[in-house]
C-alpha cells in the first residue's frame, strides 16, 4: 500500500495494536448478486494477503461466539497510519454497509515497567550474588544468556509472533482508582510485588495460554488490552478465574466485556459467518 | 453438520452453553410472502430438529415474556465450533434481519469448587467417620452410593438433561469486588461456608424449580449464568427474592438484567411471536 | 382468545402485570391510506375490547408525557401466557414497526410480607388484648371486621381494581445492598419497623393516590414496579418527594426512571398522539 | 387547541414544564420538495404562534450548540393535557420524521421549601422582631412590600416569564444519597443553611443569569430541572463552576448532561439547522 | 459567513472550542454518482477555506483511529453562533446523511485559576522578593520579562495557535466529588499545590506534547476537555500514564473516552477515509 507523502507513525519501540469487531448485514448481503459476492469476498481475502505481506505487519481472522459479533481481525503493525488506512479498507472490503463495527480498540505493545530489562542490572547481579568475575568466561555466558532471555521477552511483547491457537479472548482493562483500593497510590515496589505474584499465576499456564497484553492508557476508554490465545476455551476461563482471586485483580482491576473468537482461515470463516 | 475440516473445540469436562435472545422485525416479516414464510418457517424447524439430532446436544425454545425480546434459544453442545456454526444459523434461520440479536451470553456447564467429589475423600470419611473396614460389603455399598450421586451430581452440573417444564428464567451474575465486600478477598474456607448456607436454600426449591449454574469469567460480561426452570413464575421470584437475604447475594453479588421466557414448541411459539 | 394446548401460568396467587410503552414511527404510519389507518386503529380497538372481556383482566391505555414515549399499556391477567400473547398482540396491532416497544416491565401482584394477614394472629389478639372470649358475638364481629379488612387488602393488592384517575405513573426500583446501606442485611423486624413508617407517609395520600407496587426480583430488572395513580401531577411529585425523606428510601432504595401517562379512552388517545 | 372533552390536569400552583430536544434527520428532509419544505415551515410557524396564544404559556425556541442536538423547545404551560398534545404535534410539525427526539425533560414550577413566604409568620416577625404594632400604618407598609416580594418571588418560581437571553442552558441534576453524603438523612435546618449559602452564591449573579428551578422527583429521571438563561456562555460555565465549590453542590448534587441552546426566532433557526 | 442579524455571543476573553466526530455512511455514499462525490468533496474544501478563512478561527481536521469514528474536525472560533453555525454546516457539508455525528464536545479556552497572572502581584513579589526598586531600570526589564511571558502563556490558554503535529488526542474529564476524594472540597491552597505538581510533570513532555485544558463546566457533560497533539502516539500514552500516578488524577480524576486522530490535509484524508 502507497501511503508515500504521509511521514509514518512509527513508535521508537513496539507496534500499533488494533482489535476489530464486526457484525454483518445480512439484509444488505443477500441483495447482491452471486458474482458480486465473490468479488467482495475475493477483495477481502486480497486485502488480508496484502497485509500479511507487508513488513512487520500481521493480522489475525476469527469467528466470534455469541451474536455480540460476527467476525473480528487483529492487527498489529508498527505505523499507525498504516494501521488505520488498513482498518478503514477492511470495513469497507465486503461492500459499504455489509460490515457494521460493534466494537474496536487502539492499544501498542509495551514493555512491563516491573520487568528489569537493564544490562547493567544484570551484570552487577551476576558479579554481586554470583560472584562471577566481569569478562571471565562464564560471566560472559551468563550475560549472553541474559540478552537471549532479555530478546525473546522482548520479541514477545514488543514484537510478538502469535500462534495460530484455535481459541482468541480479548478483554479491556484498567487498575482501579477507588477509596481505598487506589492502584496509582501504591508505590512503585508495592505494585511491582504485586504484579510479580500476578505473573507467577500466569508462568503455571505457559504453553497452553499465549497472554499479551498492549497498552492503551491515552489511546482508549481502558488502560490496557489483554489478548489470549489458547487451544481450549477452558483454559481461558481457568486462567482468569484463577487470577481473579489474585490481590491485583481482587482489589484493583476493573474489566470490560470478554470477546471469544475462533481463528478460522478465511474460506472457513466465511461458512461460519454464512457469508 | 459436517465441520469435518475444523478441529472441534471440545473442553475436556462440560459443555459450552449459549443463551439467545431475538426480536423479531415484523416490518421485514411481512414483506415475505405466504410461500416464503412457510419456507422460512420450516427452515427453522428443520434446524432445530438437526440441532437436537446433533449427539450430547440440547436445545430448549421459547417466548420471552414483555417486548425485551421475541424469541429466545438455549443451547448445549460440547463442541464451541458446532455451538457458533449452529447460532449464526439459528439467527438466519428465518431469512436475514427477521431475527435480531437482542441479547446473548457465553458460558460453560462446570463442577461446583465447593462441592467435595474425590472418591478419596469419600472413602476416608466412611473409615474414619463410619468406622466401616475398607472393602468390607458396607462400605462398597456405601461407595457405590457415593458415586450414583456423583454420577448424578455431574449429570446435572456438567451434562445436564433440563426438563420441559414452562417457565425459563436466565440471569448473569457476578461476585462483588467493593470496598469490604470482596468476595475474591475471601478465603476458601469462608467462601465454601457462606456457598453451602446459600445452598441449603436452594434444596429447598428442590423439586419446583430446577438451578443450572454456568461459568463464563473470561467468556462474557459475567462471572457466571444462571438459567432456572419453574413451573411457575411464583416460585422463580420466590427464590431469587430469598436467596437475596443470604449474605452471598446480601453482600457479594451483582446481578445483569432478568430474562423470562415459556417453553413451547415451535408451531406454538410461532403463533405466540405472531410469525 | 383460544389458547387452549397451552397449559395455563397461573400463580397461585395475584396476578401478572406488563408495563408496556412504545413510541410511534409517523413516518410508517403516514405511508399507510385513510382505510389501512382506519383499520388499523378498528383492530387496536377491537383488541382492546377483547383483553378487557377476559375474566380477572384489566387493562389501563394512556399517552406519555415527553417523548420518552407515545403510549403505553398496563394489562393485569393471572395468566403470564395469556399476558404475553396479548403483549405480543399490541405491539403489532396498528401494523408491524408502527409500535415499537422502548420500555417494558414484568412483576406480579403480591402481599406485603410485612403486613399480617394471618386470622389466626388475629383471633389470639382479639382473646389476648381486647379481652374478647373466643366465639363471643364481639369476637364474632369484631373477626368478621377482620376479615373484610383483609379482603379489601388483599383485593387491593393481589386482585387491584385500578380507578380511571387521569395521572398514571410508573417506576421500578430495587433496594440497595451498599457498603453499610443494605437492605438485605436488615432483620425482618428492623425492616418491618422502616417500612410501617413508609407505610404510614403513604397513607397520608389516601384518597388522593392509589399506590401498587407489584413484586418483580427474578423477573426483571429491578426488584419492583411502583404504579401511582393520581387525580394530579402534583400529588406524584409531592409524595414521592416526601417519601424520599423516609430512610426506606433514603439509605435503602435505588429508583430506575420515570414514566408519567394520561389515562385517555381510545378515540381522545389516538387524536393525542396525531394517528 | 380544543381538547374541551378531556377534563385539564392543571396543578393547584405552577405550570407544568417540558424541555425538548430533536436531531433533524436530513436524508428525509432533503427528499422533499420545495413547496413541501415551506409547508412545513410554515405548518411550525403556526403551530408556535398557536402556543405562544394560549393562555399562560410560553414557548422559547432555539438552536443546540454541537451535534448532539439541532433544536429544542421550551415550553411551559398550566395544562399536561396540553402540554402533551402541543409536544406530540411539535415533533410532528415538520413531517412524521423530520424531528427525531433525542432527549426531554418533563418538571413542574415550584416554590422552594426552604424560602418563607408564610404571611403568618411575616406578621409575627414584624411584631416580634420589629416591634412595630399590628394594624399600625407602619405594619401595614411592610405586610405590603412583604406581599409585593412574594408576589414577584412566587411570579418567579411559579409563573415565570423568561428574558430572551441569547444563551439557554438545561441539566437535570440530583441530590446524592451515597454513604455519608446523604442530602435526604440531613434534618430541615442544615438542608436549609446549606441551600441559603447556595442561593446567596446565585445572587451575585443577579441579572447576568436567571435561574430558574423547577421539580422533577416523580416525573422523571432524575429530581430537578436547571434552566439557565444568559447573555454569555462565560457566565454560564462561571456560575456552574464556582456553585461547584459549595457543599450542596460538591458533597450532595449529581448532575445530568448539560445542553447549550442559542434562542433564536424562528427564521434564523430555520437558516441555522440548515432548513 | 454572513450572521449579520444575529448577536454575536463572543465571551469577553478567549474562545469557543468544539470538538466534532464523525462516521460515514458509506452505503449511501456509494449510492452518489462519480460528480456528486467530486462536489460534496469540493464543498467540504471549500467550507474548511471558509473557516479558516475567518478572523481568530481555526480548524483542525483528522481522521480517527479504530472504527470509533471515522473523521473528526476540531473548532476554535470567538462567537458560539459562528461555531453553530459552522457545526452544523460541516456536518452536512458531504450531503445528508453521509457524515453522521458519534461525539462532540463543547467547551471554552479559560485561564488556569491556579497561575497567577497579576501584574500587581508580580510587581510586589519583584520589589519584596528580589529587592528590586519599583521603576528601578532592573524592575523594568523584570516586568516587562514577566508580561511576554504572560502574552505566551495568555496566548496558549486563550488564543491558542496549534501545531500540525500527526497526532491528536482528546479526552474530556471531571474532578471527582465521591467520599473522602472530594476535590470540591478541598481549600484553593491545596488544590493550587495539588496542580503545580501535575504541571510540573506536563513540563517534562514540553516540546513533545503540547497540551491545551479547555473549560466545559455547565457547558457539556464533563468539567474539561483536554487536547493533546504529539509527534508520536508514544507520548501520549507516556504523558496520560505517568499523570495518572499523579494525585490529582490518581485520586481525583475521572475520564471519559479517548479519540485518537491523525492531522491531515483534506485530500489524504478523504483517501483515508475512502471518499
Amino acid at each position: 500500500m502507497s501511503q508515500s507523502s504521509i511521514p509514518p507513525l512509527v513508535p521508537r519501540e513496539g507496534w500499533h495494536v488494533m482489535h476489530l469487531f464486526y457484525q454483518i448485514d445480512h439484509a444488505q448481503w443477500s441483495i447482491l448478486g452471486d458474482d458480486e459476492k465473490r468479488m467482495a469476498k475475493t477483495r477481502l481475502t486480497e486485502l488480508v494477503q496484502e497485509i500479511r505481506a507487508t513488513k512487520d505487519t500481521h493480522l489475525l481472522t476469527f469467528a466470534i461466539a455469541t451474536p455480540k459479533a460476527d467476525l473480528g481481525f487483529m492487527l498489529l503493525t508498527p505505523d499507525l497510519q498504516v494501521a488505520s488506512a488498513f482498518e478503514k479498507q477492511l470495513t469497507l472490503s465486503l461492500g459499504p454497509e455489509i460490515l457494521s463495527p460493534v466494537y474496536s480498540y487502539l492499544s501498542q505493545t509495551e514493555r512491563s515497567e516491573y520487568t528489569t530489562t537493564s544490562e547493567q542490572y544484570a551484570a552487577d547481579t551476576l558479579v554481586a550474588e554470583k560472584g562471577l568475575a566481569e569478562g571471565s568466561p562464564e560471566f560472559q555466558q551468563a550475560m549472553k544468556e541474559f540478552e537471549e532471555r532479555m530478546d525473546h521477552y522482548l520479541k514477545h511483547r514488543l514484537y510478538p509472533v502469535l500462534p495460530d491457537w484455535p481459541v482468541i479472548c480479548f478483554y479491556p482493562m484498567s487498575k482501579r482508582r477507588s477509596g481505598t483500593d487506589n492502584w496509582y497510590s501504591l508505590d512503585f515496589e508495592a505494585r511491582r510485588e504485586l504484579m510479580s505474584g500476578h505473573a507467577r499465576v500466569g508462568r503455571t499456564y505457559s504453553g497452553r495460554i499465549l497472554q499479551l497484553i498492549t497498552g492503551s492508557t491515552g489511546l482508549d476508554e481502558h488502560e490496557w488490552g489483554v489478548t489470549l490465545l489458547a487451544k481450549d476455551t477452558i483454559e481461558i476461563k481457568a486462567i482468569v478465574y484463577e487470577m481473579r482471586f489474585d490481590e491485583v485483580s481482587a482489589r484493583y482491576a476493573e474489566f470490560g466485556d470478554f470477546y471469544i473468537g475462533m481463528q478460522l482461515p478465511l474460506d472457513e470463516l466465511f461458512r461460519r459467518v454464512c457469508l
